[in-house]
């Protein structure tokens, strides 16, 4: 093959495993053999509508096998695969796709009226139609030559300040965190991998989807997110490896039915996002089951460290140690060589962003990327994220890490989520405020909360308000939106 | 770090499992931790001696952890290893120190006599002498710059004909050759890995100690194989994976005490070096296990194709299929394009033979290696090397590969091992001849013997004589040395 990029992945495993169940969707069950000539021949139909090397090939739509046919298949067309975040307005939509100048916009039948609005992208509908195009295409890809060093996705960042920026991930980027993910991590031949976040997630493509399929094992695809389904699937299909954010494995934990369901299947749950909670850890240990928890960004495709199940409780809140292939780097913040800014290096690390040279160069400090986060590594080499270097708070000349103030919170039993922003202050020029969501049917002040942080933090971390609301915004991969949090609750009393 | 290759693997380790156990040497257990400050301080020490990035530093010895320092501490020097196959004659071996240009020669006690007697590398003898330098050592690596295209090992090929040829593999070569293995094969973490062939041979060395070592696990060196001790070492230890070639295994398996043997430990039988008898793998699988079966060379770092154990008696003598980022071709014979010269491309290929620009140009064949092996591929894509193009018999026209009619041979009761060679023929131009050697207390006529094969081969197959033996010369790696048994039974009779 003169395809050494992931559209060749397709055609590697139909190879070597035909037969095996490469997704199971929605009662759908997809061989390896079945994907590769799907995917040969949605190469060929994006070629007969004029996509060539280099071109970009958007889609829009939620979990679905035709997620994954459009990536092998640009991939196979040395054509760029750019994924659409659902959740998005429809004007961001559109900045995505001018911004990538997307040329094709497959889409699932829930953006039939969207795609349609599009004057640029051709729009392909997944669905019969599309189906009997694909029946008259050849399932043999065409081989066009691709190395590790073209241009395999642009995956447009989360964006919570300002406007979606693409991170340009190679072939090799994609490859090597797989490869990461394969020596650090512990797929194995026969993995059922139960995925029910949305794949144009890095996470979900990146540390759960594309592993698996390397391995050969069984992706099932989930739309949506069902806590009870779940539980259904992981019994019926046998799981063995599931993928989640920490709010996910709460809610299953919540089902009635948990303490009862068969999960002697699972052996792996994978968890990214943020550090699951240790109380959460315990629960899942009562039915003798670890985290594996993973650290990255989309630039670094994203698995920058990885916490094993052993660690999890020993380095509480810990990333974990940086992944086999890659390299971290801690430029210190106040002299302190083991707490600063954490920069990345490896062969899973972007090459930029699109079309925004001044960006890019301000994302690298001599080849290493830097991340944003401010990281602390302890003696062991176990890395922690201590916060985003633009939510750190500057109160009378202190950093103040805001993540640390809530991981104290969360032991609260009165404090279901809280976040820690701050706040404009004639003294201090900032002081930290919390805003708090109660745990369901708990009652607490904000006096009892804030009094129970004394002697557990700094005097000058404790926070000088507190708020309280019904919920707080979270980003799809979990994280929480502090823009926005700060935005609402961030006036000075 | 800005190593890149296989020389940062221990420190890669280290990072992420300092105290798990590396290596395990008569009795001498080394963690990684142990592992990366030896291999560091023994790369300072090369350095001290001279040593630049490029330059050859040979080994010389049997397996001792000292192997793999030396491996690493010159690939963290950017220098290239020269393991020393311990079997050969002294003037091979002088040959191959001159024609590497090493310019330092570790080795063991055993080789002192001829380490003494080398003139131009700088003997540096594995002992207390040595340990003491080490000790006045900084166990820091060396931050050499090595990208995966620089050379990391110039490995002799075992020469049964000609002068010995140095394959030079470059890190990419020897990584991919690993993951290809962490992709196809079943290593895990927590491996226990048993390894009693020689690691100067690149099976033991590429497809069983780097992937060990690469996903952390645990690798049991022992200087010589003995089928008593293996037992008594996989009850002990709790060996997971165990790498042969057929006649080991064959022996481990005729110890009285195979059958009250407690090998609940073991995972993967790792075999290479020919295919694994049918009834061999019928006697393992009684006891619960099953062969993994590579096919490979040492200009491939060697994995070319992996029979997974789920096949090895539906694809009986097959080499399986190719690794996953690897790619094979047939050039046909006789118009067929199914039966031919297997040739191979991909990561773990070779860049050429060190110093021979005209054998390197004749080894490849539009940037795709010629195996020398003929190979016949079936309709799921499994191939079998059907013979060495250079050990083909043409008889009358037609072409007769040994190894077929070999394979037949051994399915007779009497037949404890046999080659088939060419011999002269006035009429036919060659003749196939059977070399055989009776199976322990077995009797049996030529005549009983040839008459077994009646209808099982076309006619014309069928050796037209019948030589017994005592036994048959084969390589290290199990292979039979057809050069040396045509020279002693080819004559025309």
């Amino acid at each position: 093959m003169r395809n050494h990029g992931v559209g060749s992945w397709t055609a590697r495993r139909a190879r070597r495993t035909p037969h095996r169940l490469a997704v199971i969707h929605d009662g759908v069950r997809i061989t390896y053999a079945e994907l590769h000539d799907r995917t040969a021949r949605l190469a060929h139909h994006l070629r007969h509508l004029g996509v060539r090397p280099g071109d970009r090939v958007a889609f829009l739509g939620p979990n679905h096998p035709s997620f994954l046919e459009t990536f092998f298949a640009a991939g196979q067309l040395g054509a760029v695969f750019v994924p659409l975040n659902t959740r998005l307005a429809e004007p961001e939509l559109r900045f995505c796709l001018a911004d990538s100048g997307a040329s094709v916009l497959v889409h699932t039948p829930d953006f039939e009226h969207f795609a349609r609005s599009c004057t640029v992208p051709r729009p392909v509908a997944v669905g019969s139609g599309l189906d009997k195009d694909l029946a008259a295409c050849t399932p043999v890809s065409p081989d066009v030559p691709v190395t590790h060093a073209d241009t395999a996705i642009i995956m447009y960042t989360s964006g919570t300040t300002g406007r979606p920026k693409g991170a340009v991930l190679s072939h090799g980027n994609l490859i090597w965190n797989s490869l990461n993910t394969l020596v650090d991590g512990e797929f194995a031949d026969g993995d059922v991998t139960l995925l029910s976040a949305p794949l144009f997630h890095t996470a979900a493509l990146n540390m759960t989807c594309l592993p698996t399929l390397l391995k050969g094992g069984t992706l099932v695809l989930e739309e949506t997110f069902s806590p009870a389904r779940t539980l259904d699937l992981v019994e019926r299909l046998l799981v063995t490896v599931m993928f989640g954010v920490p709010t996910m494995f709460q809610q299953i934990s919540a089902q009635p039915r948990f303490a009862d369901a068969d999960l002697s299947s699972l052996r792996i749950l994978l968890c990214g996002g943020a550090p699951v909670p240790q109380a959460l850890i315990r629960t899942y240990q009562q039915r003798g089951l670890g985290f594996i928890q993973g650290y990255g960004m989309t630039e670094t495709s994203p698995g920058v460290c990885l916490l094993d199940a052993e660690h999890a409780l020993d380095k509480p809140g810990s990333a974990g140690l940086p992944h086999f292939f890659s390299d971290i780097r801690i430029v210190g913040h106040d002299g302190d060589a083991s707490r600063g800014e954490l920069l990345v290096e490896g062969p899973n690390v972007m090459s930029g962003y699109w079309n925004l040279p001044e960006e890019t160069a301000a994302a690298f400090d001599d080849g290493w990327f830097r991340s944003g986060d401010v990281a602390h590594v302890d003696e062991d080499g176990y890395v922690t994220i201590v916060d985003r270097t633009k939510d750190m708070i500057i109160s009378g000349g202190e950093n103040i890490y805001p993540a640390e103030i809530e991981n104290v919170l969360y032991e609260h039993p009165a404090v279901g989520d809280c976040a820690v922003i701050g706040v404009r202050d004639e003294k201090w020029g900032e002081v930290p405020r919390a805003v708090v969501v109660l745990a369901p049917g708990a009652v607490a002040s904000a006096e009892d909360i804030l009094a129970s942080l004394d002697g557990r933090l700094a005097r000058y971390k404790i926070p000088k308000s507190l708020v309280f609301t019904d919920a707080l915004p979270r980003s799809g991969a979990g994280k929480l939106l502090k823009p926005h949090i700060r935005d609402n609750f961030g006036t000075p009393s």
